[in-house]
């Protein structure tokens, strides 16, 4: 994860700017595989020839989609939490944040939650280009989580991938409470398993 | 949830039992909106017009399917587990079979999960019968949770929303890293996570 230099954008960025933030939309809604540049083009008021100018395929439409949103969830949940202090404080941060996002979500769809159903079966770049980031998160919250322990936060036998295993089993329990049976009270339910399962693990 | 009595299948019965285990093996690789009559005419050896002598329309058939996914759900998991004793017993046991059933599906994927994101955001029919199935499933956990605090298993401050909810996310986490990311010991974590949290609110 890395951070890139703000610079203004001139009009070729621009418009490609536009047509991403428009997909993002877009496939939040309906799926990546729901991405259409026909209905992207209208919906921009472009011809589809415009986009495709930008984007050379359909997949690299998709892929430009993921990292974009990959972009956005390392600006809003990654970044501001490593500027916390190392141990317990920066993955209480990673996992306050990251059910922020998914709560904010709710009305759109998370496109890593959805995208792990859309690709789960079906081979090739997109799947990949998901799947490395999706496995570059759980090894950030891992990381966090073993920082934990080395600064006597966490117990030593504590183990970091059992641990993120539940920290994402209850962002996903929220997803699907939240946004499929929309049942009240997910966000505070997701805290409530987060706090129990930090207590469980803590010193002293 | 009834259970039903086997008889004998008449001709007609057993060719629609044919196309809906079909359908069914289809939608589970593909989704219920993948689902189409003309690739399960196909796969089946007959003619579209044939399908839909039996099911009036692809909204007949992925209700269909769905109820027969929530049959053979039950089979495996609810009615064997009612067999044991009231309390942790049974809670445990739903919980295993759970595992189990959705360890075996690894390879084809959970029509109550991947539908839930399917349908999140797509009202009608087929979302409502899917809502009511994993609601009714909800519900019997709750319900086993609730007994086993009567029964002085559990603690009795324990809140069987937020256990069924924690035990939901275990789930969902083995589902995720089981069949999307292909991480070993998955199946492992989902138990050992289940161990914790019931050693958290167990008595003594």
């Amino acid at each position: 994860m890395t951070e890139t230099i703000q610079r203004p954008m001139r009009k070729g960025e621009q418009t490609r700017a536009t047509i991403l933030e428009t997909a993002l939309e877009l496939a939040s809604r309906d799926g990546l595989e729901g991405l259409t540049i026909g209905v992207l083009a209208d919906r921009i008021g472009m011809s589809k020839s415009g986009v495709f100018a930008h984007f050379g395929s359909r997949e690299d439409l998709q892929i430009g989609v993921l990292r974009l949103y990959n972009h956005q969830f390392e600006q809003d949940v990654f970044y501001p939490s490593i500027r916390e202090p190392r141990g317990l404080p920066r993955l209480q941060s990673l996992f306050r944040r990251w059910v922020d996002r998914v709560s904010l979500e709710i009305a759109s769809g998370c496109i890593y939650i959805s995208g792990a159903v859309e690709y789960d079966d079906r081979p090739g770049p997109i799947r990949d280009q998901l799947l490395d980031m999706v496995d570059t998160w759980q090894r950030a919250l891992q990381r966090a989580a073993q920082q934990a322990m080395d600064a006597g936060h966490l117990r030593s036998g504590t183990d970091p991938k059992q641990l993120v295993f539940e920290m994402y089993g209850l962002v996903l329990a929220l997803h699907h409470d939240a946004r499929f049976i929309r049942s009240p009270g997910a966000v505070a339910r997701a805290h409530a398993g987060f706090q129990r399962l930090i207590a469980s693990a803590r010193v002293g």
